[in-house]
């Protein structure tokens, strides 16, 4: 009954004809799974990639479009984990493998300073005793900072990255200080930032992070990303995002 | 001789038709003057403003049309607060009051716990043994961090200011994580961050920030202010704020 509910996505995504398959039930990927991947720098020396919390996969399979490197994407819930594999088979990927664990036991599995690049799309919400949470547990896994928070991500990350090597986090602007702040106590110096703005008058909802392991100081700020017109439809810029580039 | 060069700017600003002595050997108070106290946060209950490094006053008095508050202005030097006091004088503010002192001396003048808000548009560039400076000395002293650093302007604040009093600054994008890192050192939480552009499709290059003492974390990036128009003029948001409001 179940496999009734998947979906494949291929009228959002244009990266060469990309299709991700997803379950209304579980989470739906969103906006924030297509920056990341566009914020990311890649060049020619990128070589292993590892997307922690990685979901049904959707930032391995843009970078796949992108750059020759292994990606490996780790995702702890079983059933999504099944999800990301059959995309990955159904688009006929080979650079991509993924691994179904916690992201705690991930540094147990590769030397340190083993990646290049270590991209993370995590739980956006604090838990604490207030919190309401989704009595769907797979949603809440993947909303919630219920197995892996933002400090283990930070910390694993440290542990794994080759020096100079790069952190990209999508994350809510309101954890931007907290996030930051662990950043610089684990030497990995925020180099790269975009604020998304949901519309032109709003403040940021979004941010992406580039981190960089023993990176120098000196912080860029790139150019504000608008995502909705006055009249509610998406910008040039995010639609030039969805079909491609 | 001097005197001559004295120029009174009266077209640039609209604020009750205030006017603004400045010499240009010195240099000229610019964008980022106006920008940050159209950033403070002001309400009925701001009863004290100190502005640190506060050159020809471009700060005081524009806060000055805005609300009642008693405003102190500092400056260090003698020929730049002898401009900042004739303007005083000249828009017959009573408002505002100027001491001719080193910052690092202030916080022998005033009990701690004393300010609503702290304005400081301070020097920007670091000085090292590789630091060009500018021959004529008045110039260097406002530009380059000579007499006063960041640091001192954040510990002073820190002194300064009443519980959840508010420090604004205005400063350069690169160095946001230094001031980050030592406002959050320093008990001072960034509570409101306004990055400026000068055009929708570069880097920011300067940044408004209000700290808050012993405030909780919660960050909130507010609408990225654009200067100019892609054919170079100004835009209106910018335009507004030079009209008044």
């Amino acid at each position: 009954m179940k496999e009734k509910k998947e979906i494949i996505i291929n009228d959002l995504l244009n990266y060469n004809n990309l299709k991700i398959i997803q379950n209304k039930d579980y989470f739906n990927f969103s906006l924030d799974s297509v920056l990341l991947p566009n914020f990311v720098l890649l060049s020619p020396n990128t070589k292993n990639i590892l997307d922690l919390c990685t979901g049904n996969a959707p930032i391995p399979l843009i970078l796949s479009t992108k750059t020759k490197a292994n990606i490996i994407g780790v995702e702890i819930q079983k059933e999504i984990y099944d999800l990301a594999k059959k995309s990955i088979k159904l688009n006929n990927i080979n650079s991509i493998s993924l691994i179904n664990d916690d992201v705690k036991n991930i540094t147990k599995k590769f030397e340190t300073d083993s990646f290049d690049i270590i991209t993370c799309n995590p739980p956006y919400f604090k838990c604490n005793e207030n919190s309401i949470l989704n009595d769907n547990d797979i949603k809440s896994i993947a909303r919630h900072e219920l197995k892996v928070n933002i400090e283990d991500i930070i910390r694993i990350s440290k542990k794994l990255l080759k020096n100079g090597g790069s952190l990209n986090i999508v994350h809510r602007t309101d954890r931007l200080i907290e996030i930051i702040d662990l950043m610089k106590k684990n030497n990995l110096e925020p180099k790269r930032i975009q604020f998304i703005y949901p519309k032109k008058n709003n403040d940021s909802n979004i941010v992406l992070i580039d981190g960089r392991k023993n990176g120098k100081p000196g912080l860029k700020i790139l150019k504000p990303l608008i995502v909705h017109n006055e009249d509610g439809s998406y910008t040039k810029e995010v639609l030039n995002l969805f079909g491609g580039n």
